[in-house]
């Protein structure tokens, strides 16, 4: 009778696996590919619920090449539309946010004017020729889920399953409350390097002690090299020591991701222990976001591609309204520490792309603790169908 | 015996018609395509006799990639040449306009010089090789035309018939002193969209009371979004009406296209009470130009496509010398006045470019008012063989 | 018994010639063909040795679009490597030079550190990958000689001879002391045309009575449009006398090129009469630099292609160092003199360049006096194959 290998429920990768090939970085071919067959098939986050709660408000984004508007009608529904006129393809409406004058889309080229449904009201001619039926002119539909706040856009004709499209159960954050949250900082920034790029530095933490000073004391596992406990081949050896150094989470006396590690709000009522001294809990949603759950805050990553070798990033932190309402709340707490690690990987992405170009360098090679890395290509492969 | 039906006179469309594919106005491919099939084949308006009277005068432009030099010789006669050296295909003039030196064109690489006519005169070589013969090797020539002052230029090597590019007879503006106006003013934009798309707001006033409110109070036929009489499908219900909003011309009491309707300079002598009252006739050269009288000043528009999202747009203003010379000229009524509406133009034409991505938008549709917008793309369609 | 004819030994091209087809210069798939066939096949300058003596010490380079790290080990070889990571790609070494630390090449993003023979010496992962072997994993190699105190590289797996690569013996600079000169002055600048525009303008100096006055002063001979004596086919008819205008060399009584013609330093030791009378020796290694040994000093240019239509220039003026000791040594009177050459030939290049997209100009035509730059065409067709 066998016994059970230490290895088996060592996470790492046992068998030495090559990278993606190196023009997947930078080939504009391969990118277009990768917009059609990625970006405009998933789920993408594409702003707040209660940043328009308003009727009749607005929000412009987009998704690549492709404008949207989000309109929420007099009911309360929201809806998303490519931001374009049935007549002759004008942009519809060229303000990022705000409210609709007269409970219709009404365009700035022709005047022709739709429902908050998308429904083509009118236009402004004398006459109508023959075949020409304003129910065939509705604005194109855009699919719109929204999550617990969260608004997510989906380009397909036929999305996928929403839930799908997590790397966890969605549940994982139920005692969070993120309807709740609001956006109490955000900033945007653009890196030069593939979107895959800044998705693989994500999936792994081999660079963190190179890369990230702070961040590696602050959750001292990560100091190892390591995102949790069964990434370390000898993890048996310390599985009764609940040092966090092996077991993860913070440093001990530790509350937050915060720049002296303190709570910056009252941590939120429902976070069982475990939660409270995970610290972080992270749900992934590719191509374009994660989110991580703190005791006292969320912070949601979201990306969006420019280019082959550009990629805008956008950080928003979420706390309760009760939180922001606090006169002793200093949100540069979360954001000078979180900055200082999304600028550190910034940084280190744009150095992974600066050096891809090298004519014998085929792909990469995947270490063990890579191992997510591996599922992030896996994924992009079936994607894409290579 | 069958009553002549009402809608036989209407200009509006009867059909539903499609516009054109929305990638002609985004596509590369289709952009050069579009250079080579039209904006190389065509006559294209390049400056005014008047500009370059001297002898020995020249002028350098470009139509697309292509530079041209215009000179004048010693005899009065102009002509076009590329811009490009013989020998080693060095640009031969790197200077808007001047004055030719010495009466000759001479390269400022190796100094081969040419007559005025283009003819090879000397290299500097101090001897010559077998097979080579200066009489091979005159200026690229390029045709010209001037008609009544405007100097026009075509890159195909057999120009189409010059008459036959124009959309009315140029008899139309025989009234008018052409040849004697000068340029009073002139200013130059670059439009952030496709040069077909500035031809199509060109084509129609649909878009008038939405985007243009001055210039509806000035035209009140403009201001029902039509661009004269039979362009309403009840026209013969104000047959007989000679209110304006009906039979087009200025508002009463109006003069001229200016801030405040008055002429800004004497009518020109030889008008008919038609021609004034009709306070503007327009001939339109496609791809490049249109030209609009006015009783007391003429107004060209010339287009430049700069790749296939951008067009350069170059507005020229032409007096009388007289109306130049009178000390109360104020040059500022029209140019203001004009300046408005063409700002408004390029600002709703770049409006109308930025939403023709959307996934989804494979064509517009044009309305029954659009019949010019549509024998635009009926011409377009023969021009690029599609 | 036929006496030689005088022609026999005229340098010049008797048969006229076409010049390379126009979009040679232009074309974006023409230009990515000539840099694998030619810049990545070939030996390119990239720096002195004595700017890295030091035991550890590096310089980034860059050849297109290929980043290159040149490194001296603690014996003192230098080697030469792609800058770029085995593991994910990541760029090595952001900086232009300096001294590796710790006598290893370690990589910011990983730190995988590899020896300074490029060996990988170690990983940061905790358990090793079956079929995972550090020695399958070396820097990528890139082939490097060090001839004179000139550093090349060359991209290709197997590198031609290098002599094979210069126009002349390499003998021939057997007098100039080159392994001990010290860059005393450089400088970089950018010209919008292909790097073949360079070397054409490099090759003949029909150009040099229009663009290049001053150096038509310094050296007569240049001033008579010819690079050397027997590209007149009337040389023998003053084959017996020993006017600079006829011989070559220096205008009498200068030393030197520099801007009074004076030398700047004391004539190297070596040379015979013959070299400091001869003032400028050239030696050219195609595609990426000349030498031209003057009696005082040396100048070096290297071209390095950034597009189809744009390409760096480095110059660097190299000096013994006793010439650099010296207090009374004004560097100024080579670099203005050399300078304003370099610029007035940087601007007719860009020039040439302007000119060649006329339609009709399908190439252009090559004179007598420019028989090099027919050679360099035909060294051109024959490296891409044509």
């Amino acid at each position: 009778m066998a016994t059970p290998q230490p290895e088996i429920q060592f996470n790492g990768l046992k068998e030495s696996v090559p990278g993606l090939p190196a023009r997947y970085y930078f080939d504009p071919a391969h990118h277009a590919l990768e917009l059609k067959k990625i970006w405009q098939r998933h789920w993408v986050y594409v702003g707040r619920s209660n940043e328009m709660l308003a009727p009749r408000s607005f929000k412009s984004v987009a998704i690549g090449d492709q404008k949207i508007l989000l309109v929420r009608d007099d009911s309360g529904t929201l809806r998303a539309f490519h931001n374009t006129c049935r007549h002759r393809g004008a942009l519809l409406c060229t303000q990022e946010s705000g409210t609709l004058r007269g409970g219709a889309i009404t365009c700035p080229y022709h005047a022709w004017t739709y429902s908050l449904d998308g429904t083509l009201l009118r236009t402004t001619s004398k006459s109508v020729a023959r075949g020409f039926d304003v129910s065939d002119y509705p604005l194109y539909p855009v699919n719109l889920k929204v999550w617990r706040g969260f608004i997510f856009a989906c380009l397909a004709e036929r999305p996928p399953e929403f839930t799908a499209g997590f790397d966890v159960p969605l549940s994982r954050l139920d005692s969070w409350p993120l309807e709740d949250l609001r956006i109490g900082h955000a900033f945007t920034t653009v890196m030069r390097c593939n979107w895959k790029i800044f998705w693989e530095n994500y999936n792994e933490c081999l660079h963190c002690p190179v890369v990230h000073p702070s961040l590696s004391q602050l959750v001292p596992i990560f100091g190892r090299a390591l995102m949790e406990e069964r990434d370390d081949p000898q993890w048996r050896e310390h599985a009764a020591d609940d040092d966090p150094k092996y077991r993860g989470g913070l440093r001990r006396g530790a509350g937050t991701w915060s720049s002296d590690g303190a709570l910056v709000g009252k941590p939120f009522a429902g976070l069982s222990e475990a939660d409270r001294l995970a610290a972080h809990v992270y749900v992934t949603g590719l191509p374009s976001m994660f989110i991580v759950c703190h005791p006292d805050y969320v912070r949601l990553v979201r990306l969006m591609p420019l280019g082959p070798e550009s990629t805008e990033m956008r950080v928003e932190f979420l706390f309760s309204p009760e939180t922001l309402a606090d006169p002793g709340f200093d949100v540069s707490k979360v954001v000078d520490f979180s900055g200082a690690v999304m600028r550190e990987d910034a940084e280190v992405c744009e150095l992974n792309q600066a050096g891809l170009r090298a004519a014998p360098h085929e792909s990469g090679v995947l270490m063990p603790e890579e191992y997510v890395v591996r599922q992030f290509h896996d994924w992009l492969r079936a994607e894409i169908g290579d």
